[in-house]
């Protein structure tokens, strides 16, 4: 028999400063790729990420899994780290990187894949990050 | 020639009450796993379902199918059983079953998945439920 | 020299099962009045709460008042007393009502106006309840 | 290596009037089949489109493609001819088409699918209509 | 003892066509005076509709009143006549008057206030419609 | 005969960054009070502001007045010197006051105030910042 296989997502939030430019691009050069986002003294957004992990139901508690545990690994490994804080400054895992959406939905797809990876048959399926209520960003791995 | 593939959904929604728990637990035991979702007595949410069902368009009315029609078989064989009910004593489709959001998508993606069988190619693609703001659950069949 | 005042609110949330009915009612009386949310096995919502505060802003702070007070006097006082909860049968300040948004309102405007009334110059502005996306109520003392 | 694929989104709006019906049937027999959608005086929505466009992240600016661009090409090719217009009158790419939401995703998937061919690497992956806050209509070419 | 009085909120939607124009101006003044809302082939909108009434606690029922009573009204008098419809050329308690949602608000408070009259301690309190994410218009009688 | 009074409403949208801290309280003492507001290397948000203005209806347009020229004003006067700036370092209206969401409420009703003093009958009701999806500030001048 072929197990049903369910998606369940978590929505978490986190509002944080960042800046799109490249220290190898002149200020004019930040300016002309990354318009007002390149702003040196920083903007920022009420982020919101969406995080979706795949499981067969597990028959005991009829849960993917304990939405609440799932919950606590999302802001112990992702929002702790980037709430209230600078993207660019202060996150370890986007260190060297462009602060960009794309970026950091990859990067927080490979933190939490990890700290998963212990849980039988579970697996994250998709991170989205909205950024503002016109743009957002999907990363399947 | 390939047909067009076009996916349509239609929202509906319900208010019910539930508790999870699992009657061969002792009550400490319902506690520890499921929290104050557990509570003896009852705790509810206004659910969102959402059903996309998929198929070719039909040339004559531009269509997948009428949306009345599909928002009218939702409403009769599952909002109306579950809307203002206790969805673990009163729902006949979630009866012997565990009342969380991932059985509750299962039992719904199988009652229309049976309901839209006549109409020809068609099929439901996905139902989703949201519980609350921020937890859904998907099921893809 | 006048006192600028500023109005701020905090949303919190909570989920609860309760029902419409009168004790001294026939069942068809009940289900006349009070439709499907007489239910006797319950049904439930998410309800959204908005507490609305009203007072001149601190200059030391630039807060009418701190939010994180705010929430935490209103988690204490009126969420836990609310979520995941019966509100017929285990709120104490609902104690003998009817368990309509109405009456909640009240009630719950009572309740944060004496935990607030220590705040110099605070006051409670209005309590506004959305019991569903179509339905909401509001008290203003 | 395999590249990294990210799929970003950009929500555009649109106002128009709309009328459903087939120039072939009779009055009786359109609304019939379209209900009050086929109104002769018209009826009109708020309508949301979500372009979705998947590929890999530019290392120079960790961007799949500048959102910019994208809204001034979605802009350009699809809103200014829907926007304030008439569908069934003013649309040429729904000229001779019948004005149903899933015509209408069709025909925008076919018009940016063209306009964003010459971008390297990138492609359409799915246009997303919402026509009210319960229907939606999707379509991934 | 003063009575207290609540303020309910019922939330209803139509999706309708209209245009913004004078008879007595010519076309191209129209299009000065009002843009792209003056199209003649029409545009359209899903409104939504919010219909705030205030009066006392009813202590039999915990209602100021009834909302199922307030939706019926509300739909019988001022959605029928509007959804699926043409502002301009299809609703009785608009003619004569300028399509605009200031117009549309003071109308429908009429109709409602009327229509309400019979109910004692009850009265419009406001009419708010959205036309759009970014625009609403409030009247207060 | 009296005027019939409308409000209407107008939603703009900025993203930001800010700090809340006193330059006169040691680093303790604001993590202290601000929290993790106070974080030296910024944070941000995606602020939403909705400016209300009242006045009659002009019977030439059925305009309080035109949201075109009312959302220029805002865009030119507040969103223009806010959007992707840093408010405490970089704001004419905010020099020398704490970057709260009140205080940037009491500044942009001073701003609109002025703009719109030439517009016959017209004033500024209400400014409304929501800051997050659970935090609003409203000044009514």
């Amino acid at each position: 028999m072929t197990e049903k296989l369910v998606y369940i997502t978590r929505r978490e939030r986190f509002n944080a400063a960042h800046r799109l430019f490249r220290e190898d691009f002149s200020d004019e050069k930040n300016l002309e790729v990354f318009g007002k986002c390149s702003n040196p003294l920083w903007h920022g957004h009420n982020y919101t990420l969406l995080v979706t992990v795949k499981g067969p139901v597990d028959p005991e508690t009829g849960f993917v899994m304990n939405l609440k545990v799932l919950s606590s690994i999302i802001k112990e490994h992702v929002i702790d780290k980037l709430d209230h804080r600078n993207i660019n400054l202060e996150v370890d895992f986007m260190e060297g990187k462009l602060a960009s959406t794309e970026n950091l939905a990859i990067q927080i797809f490979e933190v939490l894949n990890k700290e998963l990876s212990s849980f039988n048959g579970i697996s994250v399926h998709c991170i989205k990050i909205q950024e503002t209520e016109n743009n957002f960003v999907e990363y399947f791995g």
